[in-house]
């Protein structure tokens, strides 16, 4: 216990991150106590800055802090491919990848009738627009390999059906350096039924 | 990756925090993002205000955003009892266990011939006056049961014995809870060492 208000307060903010419970919220405090200079006011400074000025890119979804996401800023990237995305963490993750040269659409979660979550709210209408507006010629579902990931792959499918572009998704298949022992019976499955020739 | 200066730099200050590596600091970024109003806001606002305000209590050495932090600014508390730690963590973890209701003397480290941490660092000479300015009863040391730790104990009793203040240590044993098949050697035999009569 701290015994003081203002330390108290900012411990229990801290312990709402991911992976930092109050045991660790606390020790993660005390430590920017002692570098105050080095770490806790540059940290206050650029989460206050961030929290300001970031915004969602009006064309994908991506966060950043211009208008415009670097992505879609770049002329580079216009290649008529769009890949869809339920989460900026999975676009981040592709990108950390280095894999894909194209643009992406975050849907922001997935069709849940549960949840309300309908096509308008996942912007579903507003990536037809951009098939069209874009000539885009490729449309690729990187969408998690779940229930509510194929029903929301299945319905976008259908709903850019009518505009002609190609639509693919991810490959399913043994991960790189895993082994089959320590697979699961749908992931071995899906793996032999889209083996290649060598 | 981001893709954007100002959130990367943010990720990069967050994942210097104990706790939170590269991975999970780009999480708790994502849901800093994600939560910008009634997260990243108030969170930004609070440190800043801590890093602001923070500052050692001029008597303990604890940190607190006065200028005498609420243990020493509380009377009740003087009753002559003073406990040494080497961290502000441990003084917290003997405020949250709410068992000890006198005041503290924080090291902020222990005598360590390697670092150059003499007994002068450690405000020794500084806990020595205040036994004779409070009128102190008894000096409890509570350290870490390492050589280190009770280096510094033994040092710190030897500069204390002119003022002729009665000092102890915890007490070494069983932890509650735990099971004897467990424990290790030096801790049994300590217990045994300073068993009680029932």
């Amino acid at each position: 216990m701290a015994d003081d208000a203002g330390i108290e307060g900012l411990i229990e903010l801290m312990a709402r991150l991911p992976g930092l419970g109050p045991r660790s919220a606390r020790r993660a405090v005390l430590m920017l106590l002692k570098k105050r200079g080095q770490l806790m006011a540059p940290l206050a400074q650029a989460m206050a800055q961030v929290a300001l000025t970031a915004k969602d890119c009006h064309i994908c979804g991506n966060i950043g802090t211009a208008d415009l996401c670097p992505i879609c800023a770049d002329p580079a990237r216009a290649n008529g491919e769009v890949c869809v995305v339920e989460d900026v963490a999975d676009l981040w993750a592709l990108e950390r990848a280095g894999v894909f040269r194209g643009r992406y659409h975050v849907l922001g979660g997935l069709l849940s009738a549960l949840d309300a979550v309908g096509p308008e709210e996942l912007g579903i209408p507003r990536l037809a627009r951009r098939v069209t507006d874009e000539g885009l010629r490729e449309v690729i579902l990187a969408l998690n390999a779940t229930v509510d990931g194929q029903t929301t792959a299945h319905y976008i499918a259908d709903a850019l059906a009518p505009t002609g572009v190609q639509l693919s998704s991810l490959a399913q298949g043994v991960p790189v350096g895993g082994e089959l022992d320590y697979l699961d019976d749908g992931t071995l499955g899906a793996a032999l039924r889209a083996r290649r020739r060598v």
